[in-house]
């Protein structure tokens, strides 16, 4: 650690000068007031201050993309200046901890008023810093290995309707999609442990079916348990998760915060799939807050093994190469190649999006979660199942969609349904 | 709980009819797919669905303020409507939880394309929701009792240099100011547990200051010492800090999040100070995110104490406004009056923001911190403190600052170099 440095990389735009800029967001970070104080010697801000390593214009803007703001140096045709920063700090000065690197190279900056706009693109992590954060227990290859599904991705469903059915109820719909095929099935992120479905009762309802229909096929479908909560409440749900024989816990990240995460991930021994909900209030402005490599990144060294994405021409906000960029983003390894994690695609998938979703990635390490893409299939669930694995098929064998629907009576029908 | 219901206010701005969006995010965040699904029945839609209960138009605009919307219906002469809405949930499809309440209230809400812009200005909280999270459990009056200071703000000062100082070094800085007269210091939240400051090494050190001043005087002073980091840690770090005397611990809420603050509030009987670092980036865009009011009552709800407001005239990109509306966001009780938060300003504080801030807020109920404010003043630590103590006394007697600095000489020469 001695000499290690944590490199931040920003997208800022500013109404100062760039350097000034980038200067006082290095001063904010390692010893900021605003005036002198005794005992600030060079050798403590050479020891302990944040460096600007490097700075590139972007272009410019007249209006600023946030308010609050300093007055441009020219008042008379403003220009607020566009830059990529890469900011580094030493790893001393924050330890081997997450939430305070999080601090440390987002905290206050973004209300700096040298900024009228200031996004984190990237972070690079230490050595030391990955030590104490090994990331995720089952990642990619784990998690294949429990479903033993190869080659393909991992295809499921969300629970609908995703409120309001009773523990029973929920088992007879999940008995539904595992009969249809699917690998995985998860509960909606509305649904987590409310008085009407516990997930005590939950588990044990849904597991029946799991473990009936492996006792029957020899096949394990993973189910995604919504345990989000207080960290007690977590942990005591993942107990009864581990005790009932589950096999995933869910987690809305954003709800929990990066150090619930990590406590769930020191005492449970499942995988756990993370929900992004929330993301668009990090991310949705582009002049501020967070790239979702970044954000990825740090949940994943929390602990989380398979993280939504959105998936392409989904149903929100996001773009398909925002979308391709996070996926590529949770399979691209920090330090070593075990920690990555599984991109989970979801919104209006079906295999209307198979071909593009492999020929942007090039690989099927995914999770390819369809709703009413499955639930919604004029012939029922099964064909919804089949129909994506046909598209799926299709994709790997480069054959053209509707060329492959030619000999798939579930794949022909699923084209003519949600492309109406 | 059966027919409670959570209702959340939101700032909306849509390419859509407002009803249509308003109906968009209700369903979102009830039942939403993009296909009819069986067994979502109308039975369970009145039990378990959202209801738009308010709408009022605020204006529109020619562009959208964020990117990813759907379309306007008028291409040519494209209009984005404003306005205020109001959506209930039944908190029965929660539970009493505070990170399910969020991803209810938020969650995917943020990335709908039926959105050009999205806030969440205000959730109230039902009763059982409050009685699993019973807020605060020193707030104000309790923060108060340690320090014995009444009718008058809590003075306090951040530990300068804020990085660098060894264990030792600090406890001398705090021995300076502690002297100086102020009632309260505080880490900076860029030193929180790292190997040249661990905090165990640090609160015996600076408990010793602070335990033979009480000792000398009879005074107390709190410390609240940066225990930010996993669960784990700060558990054992609080528990450090209780075996050293310690009397409070300090907390980025952000980079912790909802459950992790919950749990050291749980485990800890220490008050806890919640730092906001990061709160820029979940409000600075005016159409994306959170309003202040939300944010501390979740915090609140969670356990925090006392929380960061900036301070009036800051260096960062906030009005003076939007500081006001904070503190007084702190000082409302949610469901009694002891729930209520010690609002810590700070930031260029100095004894010039003294009348503006109480004329504000109509109270002295506050933390009113000074870094360069005391540490820098010309004559001293000891007149840093005593200028601001008078600034104080001058706005709470009704007298103006320069007629009350005729007779104190450290407000006279604070006037003097702070405004230059």
């Amino acid at each position: 650690m001695p000499n290690e440095r944590v490199e931040a990389m920003y997208w800022i735009e500013t109404p100062s000068g760039v350097a000034d800029a980038a200067e006082a967001m290095a001063d904010e970070q390692s010893s900021g007031t605003f005036v002198d104080v005794p005992g600030e010697t060079n050798e403590l801000r050479e020891r302990h201050g944040a460096t600007v390593e490097r700075i590139e214009e972007r272009g410019s803007t007249e209006q600023p993309s946030l308010p609050g703001s300093i007055s441009p140096s020219n008042a008379q045709s403003p220009t607020y200046t566009q830059a990529e920063v890469v900011i580094s700090y030493p790893l001393a000065n924050i330890g081997a901890s997450l939430p305070n690197l999080l601090t440390t190279v987002g905290g206050n900056l973004f209300e700096l008023q040298e900024l009228s706009g200031i996004r984190l693109v990237d972070v690079d992590v230490p050595d030391s810093l990955a030590r104490e954060y090994p990331g995720p227990q089952f990642g990619i290859d784990r998690t294949r290995e429990i479903l033993d599904v190869w080659e393909r991705p991992i295809i499921g469903t969300i629970i609908k309707p995703n409120v309001g059915l009773s523990p029973e109820e929920t088992a007879d719909r999940v008995e539904t999609v595992v009969e249809a095929g699917v690998d995985f099935v998860k509960d909606d992120e509305l649904l987590a442990n409310p008085p009407y479905s516990p997930v005590e009762d939950r588990i044990v309802e849904v597991m029946s079916v799991v473990d009936a229909h492996r006792d029957r096929t020899g096949t394990e479908v993973m189910y995604a348990c919504n345990i989000t909560g207080d960290v007690d409440e977590m942990l005591e749900l993942s107990d009864c998760i581990t005790d009932a024989g589950g096999n995933c816990v869910m987690v809305s990240v954003n709800s929990v915060g990066l150090a619930g995460v990590r406590k769930l991930r020191r005492e449970c021994d499942l995988p756990i799939h993370g929900h992004r909900n929330g993301w668009g209030g990090l991310s949705r402005c582009p002049q501020l807050g967070f790239d979702y490599g970044v954000f990825q990144k740090l949940y994943r060294l929390a602990g989380v093994d398979h993280l939504h994405v959105n998936g392409l021409r989904n149903k929100f906000a996001e773009s398909n190469e925002s979308v391709v960029a996070s996926a590529q983003a949770c399979q691209t390894p920090i330090v070593d190649e075990d920690d990555t994690a599984m991109p989970v695609f979801s919104s209006r998938q079906w295999a209307g999006q198979a071909h593009d979703t492999y020929e942007a990635l090039g690989n099927t390490d995914l999770m390819y979660l369809a709703g009413g893409g499955i639930l919604g299939h004029p012939d029922g669930p099964a064909a919804g199942v089949a129909h994506i694995r046909q598209g799926w098929d299709a994709a790997l064998r480069g054959v053209p969609l509707e060329e492959y629907a030619q000999t798939c009576e579930e794949l022909a029908t699923a084209i003519e349904y949600y492309e109406r």
